[in-house]
C-alpha cells in the first residue's frame, strides 16, 4: 500500500506521492542540533545516526518515502579515495586520474557493513517505503578528479575526451562496485534506489550516448537482474538536453530538473517510464503563498500530460538550507490534497 | 566583405566565419604578459591596453571577428556598484537586493568613454568586424545580488520569485542604461553586438517567459530602433531549454552551448535567426588530433541541419585558460576550409 511504489510501477490511482532530495538537511532544526554536536562522517557511519536523521522529517511530514541518510561519496573512502567534508564541501586531497587506476573492490557487507545496520535500523520505524542511492559512475570520476565540485568540470572532460579508454575502465570498474553496494542496500532491505549522476549534464547528449549511456545501462541491467522487483530511479540535471538519453537506461524512473515543463519532458519519454521532480528547490525557501504557484503549476502541467498514475513529487535538485519546514508541510498537504 | 556579418544576415555564401568567446584571454603567453605587468581595471581600463589585447589573437590567426575585451561587469562600477577582481572570480562587496534599489543612470559618453576610445583605437587596426557587448540584465542582477558567481543562484532566484515587482523594475532600468551603452558602442564603431546572459539557463523556460523575455525583447527592439543595421547576438547556457524563448527576444543571432546538437537546436529556431557557437570549450584544451572530431561533429551537424548560410562557428562558452594555442590554429583552418 504505497502510493509511491504504485508510481514507481506505473500504477498509482490514489494521491500523488511526495519526498523531497536532501529532506533530513540542514533546513531542519533538529538536524542542525545533531550536526553542532557532532560531524558528517559520524552523522553517516553511525547506525543509529543515520537513521534518527532519516526519520526526523517523516515525523514532521507524511511524505510518502525515506531515503537513507548517507553520501554519495562515503562508499569512495573503501575504494581508496578518501574525502573530507569541509564548509565549501566535500573535498580530496588527493585526486586526478591517477586516483582512478588505483581504485580497490568494494566489499559492502564488510567496509559499509554500518549503512546496513542504519537501514535495518531505518526499516524498523519507518511506514513508508525506503530509498537506497549511490553516485553514479561519472559524477563520482568527476569528484576523483577534480577533487570536489566543480563548475565547468575541465579536468573530468578532457580525461574523458583525450584518454576514453582511461575512462570507460574507471566507469566499469565503479559501476561493477556500485551494482554489489546498491545489491547490498536491498539485501539490508530498502524499497527501491536512486542513481545521482548530479553533475552528468555537463557533457553533451552525443557525449554521454557514446561515453556514459552504455555503461549506466549495464549497471542498471546488472542491478535488476539480481533484484528484478527494486524500482531504479536516475537523477541528473541540467535534464533536458538528456531526456532521451536516460528513457534508454532502463532505469523505471528519470527525476528531471525543473527547466523545461512536464508536457514537454512527458513527451520525451516513454509511457513505460515514471516521472518524478521538476519543482525548482528554490520554491521550497519561500513562503507558503509564494512557493504555492509554482507547486501549483507542476502538478496542472502533470494533470494535464497525464502522467498522474507515473508521477512522483520533488525537487529537481536538493532542497537547501534556506528551504523552510512551514512551506514543505504545505507542499506536502498540497500535493497529496491534489484532484487528480 | 565580412563572412561574419553575411552570416548574421544569414547570406553568406563563403567560408564559415569563427571566432571564440574570450579569444583575448589568459591561453595566449601575449596576454600572460600583460597581466603579469597590470591588472584587470587597469587593462580594461586603458584604451590602449584594451586595444592591444582584442588585437593579440586577430595577430595569430585569421579570425573573423573581433571582441572588444571588457568586461560585463565593468559598467556597474558607475551605476554605483563597484567590484573587484580577485583569483575566485568578480566579487562586489556591497551585494543584495538593496543595491538595486540604490542604482544609478549610466552616462557612457562620460562614464565609459575609456572604452569608447578603446573600440575607434581597435577598429584603425583591425581588418575584421568588431563586436561589442553587455551582459544582460538577469545576469548582471545576479552578480549585484550574489556578489559574485553563484552555482545555484538562491538569492537571485529568491528575489525574482518573492518581490518579482522589484525584479522587474531593476530589469527595466538595467535594460535602459544598457541601450544607452550598446548605443555608445555602435557609435564608437562597433559592428555587432553580443548580449551575455551567461547564468539565466538557471531559470525555467516558464520563468524566462514570464520574467526575463519582455524585458530581453524590448531591450533589444529599443536598441534596434536607433540602430537597425547593426546585428544582435545573444548569448546563454545551458541553452536546450530556453531555446524556443530566446528566438522570440528579437535577436538576430543566438548563440548556443554544447549540449545539444545542431541538428536539434536548428529545429527550434526560425530560419530568419542566425545560429552561433556549439563546441564544447573544452575541445580547445586538447591537442588538434584530440579536438578535430568534437570541430568535425560540429561542422558535419551544421551542414545537414542546412545552416551554413547562417552559422557562426564559436564555442558555447568562453576558451578557458587551459587552452591551447596550436588547437585555435587549427580549429580556425579546419572551419575556414572545411567543405560547404
Amino acid at each position: 500500500m504505497s502510493t509511491f511504489l504504485d508510481a514507481l510501477n506505473k500504477n498509482n490511482k490514489s494521491h500523488i506521492p511526495v519526498w523531497f532530495m536532501r529532506q533530513a538537511g540542514r533546513y531542519l532544526p533538529e538536524y542542525m542540533a545533531v550536526k553542532n554536536k557532532s560531524n558528517f562522517r559520524e552523522m553517516s557511519h553511525t547506525p543509529q545516526m543515520m537513521a534518527e536523521i532519516t526519520l526526523q522529517p517523516l515525523r514532521r511530514y507524511p511524505l510518502d518515502a525515506a531515503i537513507m541518510f548517507s553520501d554519495i561519496l562515503t562508499c569512495l573512502e573503501y575504494m581508496g579515495a578518501p574525502f573530507e567534508f569541509r564548509d565549501t564541501g566535500p573535498k580530496l586531497d588527493d585526486h586526478g586520474s591517477h586516483v582512478l587506476s588505483a581504485l580497490k573492490p568494494l566489499n559492502p557487507q564488510e567496509h559499509l557493513n554500518f549503512v546496513g545496520e542504519g537501514i535495518r535500523l531505518i526499516k524498523l520505524n519507518a511506514k513508508v517505503p525506503v530509498i537506497g542511492f549511490v553516485g553514479a559512475p561519472f559524477t563520482l570520476i568527476s569528484y576523483l578528479v577534480e577533487g570536489g565540485t566543480s563548475k565547468e568540470f575541465i579536468a573530468t572532460k578532457r580525461l574523458l575526451f583525450s584518454e576514453p579508454k582511461k575512462f570507460s575502465s574507471a566507469m566499469s570498474f565503479i559501476s561493477e562496485q556500485l551494482v554489489c553496494y546498491l545489491d547490498y542496500q536491498v539485501r539490508s532491505g530498502v524499497n527501491a534506489v536512486q542513481i545521482f549522476d548530479s553533475w552528468v549534464g555537463v557533457l553533451s547528449q552525443e557525449q554521454y550516448e557514446i561515453h556514459i549511456l552504455p555503461h549506466m545501462t549495464k549497471l542498471i541491467s546488472d542491478f535488476k537482474k539480481r533484484n528484478p522487483s527494486i524500482p531504479v530511479i536516475l537523477y541528473s540535471q541540467p535534464t533536458t538536453h538528456l531526456l532521451s538519453c536516460l528513457a534508454q537506461t532502463g532505469a523505471d524512473a528519470i527525476s528531471v530538473d525543473w527547466r523545461s515543463p512536464l508536457s514537454y519532458i512527458s513527451q520525451q519519454i516513454p509511457k513505460t517510464i515514471t516521472i518524478q521532480g521538476n519543482l525548482d528547490p528554490i520554491a521550497t525557501t519561500l513562503p507558503w503563498e509564494q512557493a504555492k504557484p509554482h507547486v501549483e503549476s507542476v502538478l496542472k502541467s502533470a494533470r494535464s500530460a497525464e502522467i498522474l498514475d507515473r508521477y512522483i513529487f520533488n525537487v529537481g535538485h536538493g532542497v537547501t538550507p534556506h528551504t523552510q519546514p512551514e512551506t514543505i508541510a504545505r507542499i506536502v498537504d498540497f500535493v497529496h490534497t491534489f484532484k487528480v
